[in-house]
């Protein structure tokens, strides 16, 4: 890939927002560098981030963040420094990336509902946060719709257990703000423009692979793990986080992830 | 039955409240002249209404609106009024007489939630009468629990369908008022006294019957027709309507509906 175009990419996935470092790098580290034992080296680290307009200056303040936050532990090896999550940084990234890399988000066949008696707003207020939790979408106040079968406990609520009819269009409007669908269509755009006008997948490059991935898992990720953790059916027929989420997989696709030893 | 008794009885069942006259009658002929073509004549029905304390003045009074709101039609025959009920008064008639002498509320094992969008509300507010005549029972704004099968056409909803799990105990407190239950506990309260205290039900004269049928069925058609109509396992485990509705029958079998021609 010539330099302009491989720029012109990364310009084009940027946008207009450049994303946080320490951030950036969390990214870095759960797209390549998440299985046991796996480290980056400072310079590698830094040849993925230097095109993306990430000076030396601010890696070393993001990654003495990193560190100070228990994400990421820094070990010499001779002049070099070597990189890798710690243990707590890796279980917290295999957990966003399953959510990250799914290809779909299916339901169960069972739902539940749970109506709970009306109660003040600040009580309704906690136990939507405690629901939310365990990924319940609260559709009323006091009123909850879960996937699956009903945990039999559930103190003072009203069950029905059962099937779930069709998707009214409304519903997405109470799962996403208006700005999540519409940071979601940029990022659809984004995707079919570098895919077709810009030849922005069209590199064997693993550096340039690495921090073009590096772009596009970090800019699905902000918005993916902001949505709702509930099944794709909620959010109706054309469910844009669902064509996002295709085009992600088919980037990532044409941009296979490298392997740590080829950096 | 001895007339002190026989009155003591009546005083016992109307409490502090004399029943309204054209109300009474309603009940009269719901529970003795119901059928196509059963008549009652003045002198009878005055037998009936005159130990309750009605005078003929005021009965006169009562059959007049009663014809003139289409619930009453009055023949003479020779120097004879009869009194029977118009075709639309037996069909109100009927239909009210569902509820008052059913012996149970069965439910259907299926139950259905709707949930609509967030709605003004004074649009919610005629949604839940719309839904409250389907015999809905509203949970939350927007939310409404009905038995059987969901309708599929209703336009606009989220709709759940299965099976309920136990009912918790505030769900009774949405069906109904603290004044309700305890006009309920009355009822009980009366009859148990009626059954036990006093030979209230120790009769076998046919117009003594008919006056004291004429009161039970009166005062329980007045808190029968105010009940959402919802199966009885809503209420909960303990449900006093439930209770209220057996004694209501046992009081009735102790007193045998009177043959009109015996009258």
């Amino acid at each position: 890939m010539k330099q302009a175009d491989f720029h012109n990419a990364i310009r084009i996935l940027t946008g207009d927002a450049p994303p946080r470092v320490w951030s950036l790098i969390v990214t870095v580290f759960g797209d390549l560098a998440q299985g046991s034992g796996d480290a980056i080296s400072g310079p590698v680290l830094s040849d993925i981030l230097a095109p993306l307009g990430v000076r030396p200056e601010t890696m070393r303040v993001a990654l003495h963040r990193l560190r100070a936050d228990g994400w990421i532990v820094t070990e010499k090896r001779g002049r070099q420094a070597l990189h890798r999550l710690t243990p707590s940084g890796r279980t917290q990234s295999l957990a966003a990336s399953e959510l990250i890399y799914a290809q779909t988000r299916p339901a169960d066949e069972a739902w539940h509902m749970l109506v709970f008696a009306p109660a003040h707003s600040a009580q309704e207020q906690s136990r939507a946060a405690v629901l939310g939790e365990e990924h319940y979408v609260p559709l009323a106040p006091g009123v909850y719709l879960g996937n699956g079968a009903a945990n039999q406990n559930i103190d003072g609520a009203l069950v029905l257990t059962g099937a779930l009819g069709s998707v009214p269009i409304w519903l997405r409007d109470v799962l996403i703000s208006p700005a999540q669908l519409s940071a979601i269509k940029d990022l659809i755009a984004t995707l079919d423009l570098l895919a077709t006008d810009i030849p922005g997948f069209d590199t064997t490059d693993q550096l340039q692979i690495a921090s073009l991935r590096a772009l596009i898992v970090h800019r699905w990720r902000k918005l993916v793990l902001r949505l709702p953790v509930v099944p794709d059916v909620l959010f109706g027929e054309n469910w844009e986080g669902r064509l996002c989420r295709a085009r992600v997989g088919a980037a990532l696709e044409a941009l296979p992830r490298p392997d740590l030893s080829t950096l």
